[in-house]
């Protein structure tokens, strides 16, 4: 179990996700994109598309409940094949009931340990849509850089067209400072 | 018929790839991904796989042919789905024999032609490797800015983890200018 910032209150528990997970996470991800204001996925991406890309064989989907309730998820996954699959990327979404429990973080220690343990050297957000405050400021505390904008590169349903941002951070660092806080 | 800055003597016709071009297409990706120094792709790469990539559906495939031998191919797509559908995204391949011919060019002024036409608001490179430095020149002369560093994103064959660049460049100025001019 592991106990969020937002107090002792609230445990909650991660574990990969299992097929009988499909309607939990589809209604996180389809409340998430139908604002079309985070994701790029269509606002109305059918259910199929949307649990085809989200549980794709590349990539290894976890969810995290409270009271067996689940109520987020994330991927984890190299950014590229080959040559560029030492770059891990990962992406997550939180039942906007859930938005502010302090759940977003739980999940990226989770997923930034989970990468290390898989050898990955780096984490990279490929398109972080720049009016997404909340989840740059969330990124930034948790070591991650801009590295890259994205002119105009994302549709915002109310705001238009918004920058992107490509995040970055190194993995291999962190694993050096680990071995020194055990030396 | 186009005639590439390398003189009148060279001819290039550019046309949408068929299911007969596998052959010449895989010829020329298994020579360029086996230097391991520009894509990503394992440099042992199978046919199947490149070929899937390559000709992907959601993808538009191009070849250049010079009197009936494909010598280089491009592809075209969306960069994202959804609300990052607008920006384009494309990647290209000239067999080694041909390099320093001006077919990338060629290419690349098709590519952009046939981006706009299909109502692209911009093009994106995702991953072009920072000891690319023929690429990188010839994409900055077509418009194309880095807009983002990944740091030792790729691991280059001969010289280990390098740099990849993020290019951009929008369409939608190209677009005004054509007007102007028409106008």
């Amino acid at each position: 179990m592991i106990r969020s910032s937002a107090g002792p209150s609230v445990a909650w528990k991660l574990r990969p996700a299992a097929a009988s997970d499909s309607d939990s996470i589809w209604t996180i991800f389809k409340a998430v994109v139908a604002r079309g204001d985070t994701y790029v996925f269509a606002p109305d991406i059918s259910r199929d598309e949307a649990l085809a890309y989200w549980l794709h064989p590349s990539a290894r989907c976890y969810v995290a409940e409270r009271e067996g309730v689940v109520l987020g998820t994330y991927v984890l996954k190299p950014n590229q094949p080959g040559l560029g699959a030492h770059v891990a990327n990962a992406a997550f979404m939180v039942a906007p009931t859930t938005q502010g429990s302090g759940l977003g973080r739980v999940m990226a220690e989770h997923c930034l340990a989970e990468a290390r343990r898989l050898g990955f050297r780096a984490m990279q957000f490929n398109f972080v849509v720049s009016t997404n405050e909340r989840a740059i400021r969330l990124w930034r505390t948790m070591g991650f850089e801009v590295v890259g904008t994205l002119p105009g590169a994302f549709k915002h349903t109310e705001k238009g067209y918004v920058d992107a941002y490509v995040m970055f951070r190194s993995l291999a660092g962190d694993v050096s400072a680990d071995r020194r806080t055990c030396s």
